[in-house]
């Protein structure tokens, strides 16, 4: 899939986009994306009560080696209502078959999270004067979870338009970009690449050992290690097995 | 305006509700409009960096009043991005005309504050197995406020249904109350007293003295006393002037 075109304002006068930053493969690709099409970035990180503190320092490594105008990480607690394996004491899977599973959600499925990621997302873009908002999203691998599918974005987008006061008195309209939704993990690794993302930078596992290393068998660590193998690329994680 | 018929389904089984309770006048009437049509309610509360506390014991004393289910306090921090009298070091405007002011929306607004709050009911509903979340949004007194406005209850209704695991599997949709959203404040005064409300529980100025008397003389203040006369109902508050 060919890069998207740069977008023309971006040239005219500074073009401020705020980028979800995970600390993931895909929230990396997705700000050097944002970077390329000539946004200066906001990155925003959130502390939501996961398990381990290595995806947040993935983030601030990753979202200092990309470079950004800006990095917030902002705590918001996600076990005051529980419900996943990501915020709650529940095991999660391992060793999942990733093809031919059922299409259940899985329980690492956190309830409405793009939602409220999306959401102070959107009143940060609001306080700039940004109109551009990057959530590295995607419908591929992660085709059980609702809100990373194209439908919801774009719903999302047009709830957008109608929420802020700068979509009501302006003349312009929020946009939510979700630029690698439609991409393969070997299209993702191999897009970064291309913008210079070291995936050494970045954290996928959800059950990591107490020295940071991936445990190899979660279903993060499975979509990750079968990426880079399709790709043909060496994979830089340390795995436990 | 005749009260909304009761739901069927909810004399069916036990029919859950998230109410998002500020601790103003407006979230008081809609928990008792919600707790009137049969639902259980479970109140949600934000700490949201306001200045005073006031608003906070407001709304504990009315959700023990009134009754719920259920009542959780989250404490979320909108002064990460600022943009607002009520989050920022901004002045809040005092003696401004309630009629014939511009219809510019006012410094008191919070950027993206609903989209935000809907966005944790939305999480705690899906985790409740509850479908309906209600707030007590009003598009005539705040006519100002993109997001208090019919047409954003709407898409943010539609994004929802799109948003949820609850949603995508279940063959239920998720609704977005807003019992409030087209009368006025007389109308919404005279709806909370029929159903037992006792406004001196509730909690509207912006800025209130230290001993928690309200300033008189804020916006919401100034809506809430022209609501109290037009109603030809005795004002509980103790007004500073």
């Amino acid at each position: 899939m060919p890069p998207r075109p740069v977008r023309a304002q971006c040239y005219m006068s500074e073009c401020k986009a705020v980028c979800l930053v995970s600390g993931g493969m895909d929230s990396a690709t997705c700000l050097a994306v944002a970077g390329s099409e000539g946004f200066s970035c906001h990155a925003l990180t959130f502390d939501y009560g996961q398990r381990h503190v290595h995806e947040l320092n993935a983030a601030r490594t990753l979202v200092e080696k990309l470079g950004a105008a800006e990095h917030k990480i902002v705590t918001i607690d996600l076990r005051a209502f529980g419900g996943s394996a990501l915020t709650d004491a529940i095991d999660v899977p391992k060793d999942q078959p990733l093809e031919g599973r059922d299409s259940g959600i899985p329980v690492t499925y956190v309830p409405a999270r793009n939602t409220i990621l999306l959401s102070y997302a959107l009143a940060w873009a609001e306080v700039l004067g940004a109109w551009d908002i990057f959530i590295g999203v995607n419908a591929v691998d992660y085709s059980g979870y609702p809100d990373c599918r194209p439908a919801y974005i774009d719903a999302y987008e047009r709830m957008a338009n109608l929420a802020t006061k700068a979509a009501v008195e302006g003349d312009r309209r929020m946009t939510i970009h979700a630029p690698l939704i439609s991409l393969t993990k070997v299209d993702i690794i191999r897009r970064g690449l291309a913008l210079g993302v070291d995936y050494a930078w970045t954290h996928s596992c959800y059950d990591p050992a107490s020295d940071g290393r991936a445990c190899g068998r979660c279903d993060a660590c499975r979509i990750r290690r079968a990426g880079f193998e399709q790709a043909s690329v060496a994979d830089p994680t340390d795995y436990v097995s």
